[in-house]
């Protein structure tokens, strides 16, 4: 099933149904960025613009498969701009609740100034395919083409590198274009960064998720890069960058989640 | 007129009132943190919980002196959090829109990794205070205390240094303490940092600002730096820190802004 299926969106009166198709989750529950991603369909749809700009998703519940409806409501109408407030439920209730600012985004003139470059990575044929099990790695990495920096891979197989970080290419499979909805999902795809420290490890719970989409992506690989710099006070932040081919910003991302309590 | 004063909100049947007070803006519009921090003040307000956690906010429009309302929905009740929708409308309209998570904050056991240091200041007595006028410095700089580095002052005084940086201290003025609500404000209180490049100047639009609170400041100075690595397609991000002056990191902060277009 392809990202586009499943995300796709049904208008049924004032609301969009959809339905979180079987494989898309961790461990039973659907991948915050597959859930934000569908989020961001619902806030684009609704406000008639081609993408999201920037998206804040709060995770209310888990999701598990099954059908979804999302509700939507256009805050601002502006020339460039539109805000959504979007709200996406299932069967048990609430499941997500995200405000986004959408739009048509296109290559605008101006000043590029970039204080640090994409992250240097192996070519994807040098890096480690992240292949799914019905557990660990769960079924969610057989929706995507994930390859892994071999620099980064230690956190994955239980043998921590000791710096916070996750690097590697990102494509969806079977040749399926990426667009600005796909950016969304790649910012929560890759393994938390905390399984490169030596903490107790556990699954990250996201309280939070925002992503800025820069720029509709070249198609090919993804360059991206996630780190994290402060754990403290039972909290960390997770930060994403991901660059495409041509080596263009295409998409920033900060999450806030809870210190895994082992 | 106190922060406390100026972000005091009094219920009114479903909802509560507040008054933006003169002098809290930028060129006639209220600041977007102080906004911030009002709308903060009523997502822990109507969830009965001390402390904001994270919020985003979406801005509507310029907000001017005058009364506002603040109507807020719980989606979730959790035993550590609660989750908030807020709503800040003025006399024109819709101003600021908001999801925070709110709770309670407190030293929490687990382990502390910083993978960065607090930004290296002089003293506050070595750093050069900023004095409002009517025009600039805005009259907002007047309500805080705030004294800028001499390492970035350059763009403060139409000097730009070529970094996108701008550190220095907060504190409120006459002794007021700093609540977890301060910090929410301080995320947006510096100079941009896009004064010290060498682009057209212009306030900057913010889109989105998010501030995550990790802690309750000691009491003193608050140590910050903001930095924007990436303008590009017309956007640029803004991430702030905030420690405190035992060395805690206690807020962090990514705002969405439009490039000034001079």
């Amino acid at each position: 099933m392809t990202f586009a299926e499943a995300t796709r969106l049904d208008l049924d009166g004032d609301s969009l149904r959809g339905e979180i198709p079987p494989g898309w989750d961790i461990m039973g529950n659907a991948n915050g960025g597959y859930l934000l991603a569908l989020a961001a369909r619902g806030a684009t749809s609704i406000a008639g613009r081609p993408d999201p700009v920037t998206i804040t998703g709060h995770f209310l519940r888990p999701a598990q498969a099954g059908p979804v409806s999302i509700t939507g409501e256009v805050l601002k109408e502006g020339k460039r701009f539109a805000t959504v407030l979007v709200r996406l439920a299932g069967k048990p209730g609430p499941l997500v609740v995200a405000l986004a600012t959408v739009g048509e985004l296109s290559a605008e003139p101006g000043p590029v100034i970039h204080a640090a470059l994409p992250p240097q990575l192996p070519p994807p044929e040098e890096c480690v395919p992240i292949e799914p099990t019905d557990t660990f790695p769960p079924p969610f990495v057989g929706r995507i083409d994930l390859r892994l920096n071999p620099a980064d891979i230690g956190g994955a197989i239980g043998r921590p590198t000791g710096e916070a970080s996750m690097t590697g290419w990102f494509r969806l499979r079977d040749g399926e274009p990426l667009g600005t909805h796909t950016l969304v999902m790649a910012t929560d795809s890759f393994p938390p960064t905390t399984f490169n420290l030596d903490i107790p490890q556990a699954w990250v719970p996201t309280i939070e998720l925002t992503t800025h989409v820069r720029g509709r992506p070249t198609p090919g690989w993804l360059r991206c890069r996630f780190t994290t710099r402060y754990i403290s006070d039972g909290f960390l932040e997770e930060d994403g960058e991901i660059w495409d081919e041509i080596g263009r910003l295409v998409a920033q991302s900060r999450q806030l989640a809870l210190v895994p309590r082992g």
